[in-house]
This record gives structure tokens, sequence and C-alpha cells, in this order.
């Protein structure tokens, strides 16, 4: 069973993945090898390779048979386990829990070659259908407090497969990063009785300089403080706190600019490694007046050192005035 | 003139690197091509191509002439500048100010060729101190609020030079992952009028299945929530807020540690690329009965992901008490 250990003085939680782990040996092997499209475990006629599917978005065939467009299943290897309660216990000092959560794919198209890039937008607005049906559906589990959904294209972004895919972890904590913008933008809103999210947007669309594309009710923007060159932000003109009130027409708009804004990274960037995720309220007692739920997307072009592991502080030699500019312009 | 930029919702900083700017395509480009041996500017006999040393070891020779154990520089690209004052200002609810700080690079040894896991623990020494030097020196300085001394070895830990070398930044604000340990540390001594780190020690040396290394007054543990696997603290085992408190003792003690450390971790994982990274008091109302220093090491062994970078959670596949077994067998 994997274990949730929390550090007792920053209060970080950590998943020590138990069910992931290998030999000391493991850690020091290069690369590891990824299956290449004859060998692809999420290739359709290989579905009975694959847990069964959780959802499926098809025009033809039954369950876990080819003829799909996406296809949800639970994770073969996840990071947090389905079964059990929590059942908190101390060690001294510490404090753990049972590693409880879930943990899915969502395999984005049947093409193994596909990408966000290439993959049409009805193709691109059916998985964000699918990531919306799926939180709606983890709601239900009362353990579960937050869905983070996340995708990492490239094995520089942590992908260990090729084929397309995105997940989804629910899990039992708030996560710190999303506690954090909910106590900054709760802050906010006690002092303005405003959206901080949304006043960056008027901002912004004013200013112009860090915008990069406005389309469909949405814009992706290169925020003023980026952790990282190119450091994107797509977030819904209109306010909103849960993405999982989103409407299809909506997530089909949000599927042509995301579709829009990776052609464009891949132009100027050369098809980069990314990852993105979805900051959405938590599943309880969501602030829907002070958060506004936005997508993030950084590219990975640099590496993380230790200046920033040791302090949190981020340095970033593009400045995000020149990053938009260039995004804009590989149109 | 590099930029700090604050994050309006989380308060983050960011350092905005302006002398280091570099064109979108510069980004797009395969890994940097990195000076070997013949044309590495911290290579003895070639002083002059770098910035006029602040201090060095030295048994024979001028200030910049061969003959040196280390050298410290000013960082030819700095990522803050030593001229003017922060000088805050606004752009509507942004907030930003001048990049002021130090940037100085430690050589550690003349030897191109040699490590943290051959050099003499004289040698160590002598860098550890150099680090203390730095530290009082800039605290003369009333705009500088903390001083973080790291390393990266290695190119995928972020090094652009493969001579040994480790890193000081001063900053005029105390970085966001200090101010956290500082804060859980007082909020601790406020509940239990003790130092936690202390506490941890004690814990930790009695029940031994993390401790991994023990000797002249330090310890090198596996923390009970890594974020990475084989993460490693080292801490004094007398209480101590400030590094740059120790005596030339303490610190030769602590080199023969380190050596040790590092020469058990190149067996288990195969001389991997590592950071480590200097946590002590801020410059300033240092916290002495709360904050304990110590040295955080990480190797790096895996790809940081989406599910991280989105939630601040951290997925390890390497139980702490494995960890700590194997480097304890690897002496």
């Amino acid at each position: 069973m994997p274990e949730l250990r929390k550090d007792p003085v920053v209060g970080r939680w950590v998943i020590i993945a138990t069910e992931r782990a290998r030999r000391p040996s493991d850690f020091a092997a290069a690369e590891p090898v990824r299956p290449t499209g004859t060998g692809c475990p999420f290739c359709p006629g290989r579905e009975a390779t694959t847990p069964p599917e959780i959802l499926a978005g098809r025009a033809q065939g039954g369950p876990n048979e080819p003829g799909w467009s996406y296809r949800v299943i639970a994770n073969k290897f996840p990071a947090l386990r389905i079964e059990g309660d929590l059942e908190p216990t101390g060690e001294g000092l510490f404090d753990r829990m049972n590693g409880v959560g879930a943990h899915e794919i969502v395999i984005e198209t049947p093409d193994h070659a596909a990408s966000l890039a290439t993959l049409s937008t009805d193709a691109v607005a059916g998985v964000l259908l699918a990531f919306r049906e799926r939180i709606r559906d983890l709601k239900k589990d009362p353990r579960f407090e937050y869905v983070l959904v996340f995708k990492n294209h490239g094995e520089a972004a942590g992908a260990s497969l090729e084929h397309p895919h995105s997940q989804l972890i629910a899990t039992p904590i708030i996560p710190i990063m999303v506690a954090d913008e909910l106590a900054g933008s709760a802050r906010y809103y006690a002092m303005k009785e405003r959206c901080v999210w949304c006043d960056i947007l008027r901002q912004e669309r004013r200013g112009g300089r860090r915008r990069i594309l406005e389309a469909n009710g949405f814009v992706a923007l290169a925020p003023f403080a980026p952790r990282f060159p190119f450091e994107t932000w797509v977030l819904p003109i209109a306010h909103g706190a849960a993405y999982e009130d989103s409407s299809p027409d909506q997530l089909r708009g949000l599927a042509g600019l995301l579709g829009d804004f990776v052609r464009r990274m891949n132009r100027v960037l050369g098809d980069p490694p990314f990852n993105f995720m979805l900051h959405t309220a938590p599943l309880r007692d969501a602030p829907g007046d002070s958060f506004h739920w936005h997508l993030e997307i950084i590219p990975k072009l640099t590496h993380v050192a230790g200046f920033e592991w040791g302090s949190g502080f981020f340095i970033n030699a593009m400045p995000p005035e020149d990053a938009a500019a260039a995004l804009r312009a590989g149109g």
C-alpha cells in the first residue's frame, strides 16, 4: 500500500509509492526503454492488456473493444490506491496515512503518432469533456478532496509511454500548491471583493504585452512572474471556480485555443517536452467567488537546479513579454 | 538589470535574469556544449579569463595566479547584480524590484577531474570554510537578507561547467522555502519549547532505520518524507542556527562525513548528478533557538513531472528506510 507522509517542519506531504518501488540499482540505470508503436499497450486492439475502461468515447464497438476515440482506464501502476481508508497514524514526531486515492489514465486518441497539435478540435474537446465527467464522478467519493488533471508529454517531462495520454489523480488532501492559490485568492477577495484572476485578466487583456492568444472565451497569457521560460496560463474569461461546471460548448472553445497554442509552441520551440496541469476548485466547499480555474502549461526547456530546489525562487532567462511576442508571431 | 517579480496570487518571487536572456530559438536547441578540460576557464593558468578572485586558499603565488587550492570569484553571468538599490515599483496589480544581490562561484579545487568523492578532507574543509567566510562578509551588506549556498553537480543537475564548483547567491528577500522552514520551526518551538530538528535527530538516532552515517558530530539521514529517491539531510548534532558560527574544527568534521557520504552515494547510484543546498538562518534576526542549520542533498535520478509541478506533492518510489539501508551497506 502506498503511504502518505508529512514533513514535520514544513507540512509538505509526499507519496511513498511502494507499488512502484524499485531496487537501488534500478535508479542507477540509464533512461528507460519506451515501447514503440508496435508494443504499445494504449494502441487499439490491445484493450485487453490494460485495466478495463472506466469511460470511453466510441462510435462503434463494445467496451474494451476497438472503435473508441478516447479511453479512461485505471493506472496499472498507481501512485495512490483506490481501496481502503486513510487510517492516519503517528511514528513519534511523524505523521502518515494510507495512500488512498484514484489514479487514472486518459488515452487521448487511438492514433499512436498524434498529439495535441495534430488532433482535431472535436477530438481534443472529447478529452476535455472526459476530464469533466471523471471529476464529477470522483467527487461522489467522500474520501477525496481534490482531483488534479495533468499531462506529461515527452520523456524529459516525465512521460513513460509515448502514446498520447493525460492523467488524473484524486487525493484525500488538497495539494499544497492549490491550497496556496486558494489562500492567496481568498486574501485578495477579502480585501477587494473581486477575483484576483479576473483582475489579472482585465489588466493583461488591456495591456497586451503578455497576452499570447484570445479566442472562444479563453485567454492564453504569459504570467507576470513565470517560473519557467515560455510558461503559459490559459484562463476562461468568464469567472468560474470549478472546471467541472464548464459546458461542452465552453470546452470545445478551450480545445480550439489549446490546439492553436500547442502548434505555436511547437513552431517556436521545436516540439518541446511539456507538462500541463489543471488548477480547479477543490471538490468540497469550493470558493466560488474568489477562485478561477485555469490551465498551466510549462515547456521543459531547462534543468531545475540547486538554487531553485533550495530556495523556491526560480531563475528565468526568458522575460514573459518576449516569450509572448514570440508565441504571438509563431501563429 | 535582472528583475525580481512577485506572483500576485501566491506571493512567489522569481528572478527574470535579463543578463542571461536568450533568443527563443536558443531554447529550442539541443543540450549546450560544455568546455572540456582544455578550454575550462576554472583551470589553473586561466585565472585572467575569470573575474578577479574575492577570496582564495593558496600556499603560493599572488592573487589571480596559480597556486590556489580554492578560489571564490563573482559569477560572470550573475542571476542577480551587485550594483544598485531595490527600488520596488508596481505595474497595476504586480510588484517588481531590481534584481540586486550577489552571485559568486567557489572553484573547489584546481584539479578539473576531481570531485567531492576524491578530494582530501582538508581540501573539502577549505571549501566549507570559504562558504563561512563569504557568508560573514556578505552579511555586512545591509541590502541582503539571506545567502543560499548550493552545488549543481552534473549536467542533469543544472551544472553548465564540469570543473568542480559550488555557488552562493545573496538575496534581498528570505527565500520562500527557507521562510517555510523558519515558520514551521517557530511554530514547533512555540508549542514545545524545543527545536524540532533536535527532536528529529534524537528520534532518528535512536530509531536508526533512516540514519545513514554518523561521525564527527554530524548525522546524515534519509528524511521521513523525502521528495526524491535517496534525498539525504546532514545536520550537526549540537544545536546551531547559523552555519557561519561553525568552528573550523566542526567544518573539518563535516568535510569528513560529506566525503564518506558522496563516495557511498556514487557506489550505490553510479556517480549520479546531484544538488546540495545549505539551509542556514537568515542574516538578520536569526531565530537562534528554533532553527537548526543543515545541508540537503538530492541525487538527480528521476524527472519531476506534471503532478509534482501542479500539486507540490512529490511521488517517491524509494522508501527512505530502504535508501538509508542501501547507503549504509555501500560503505
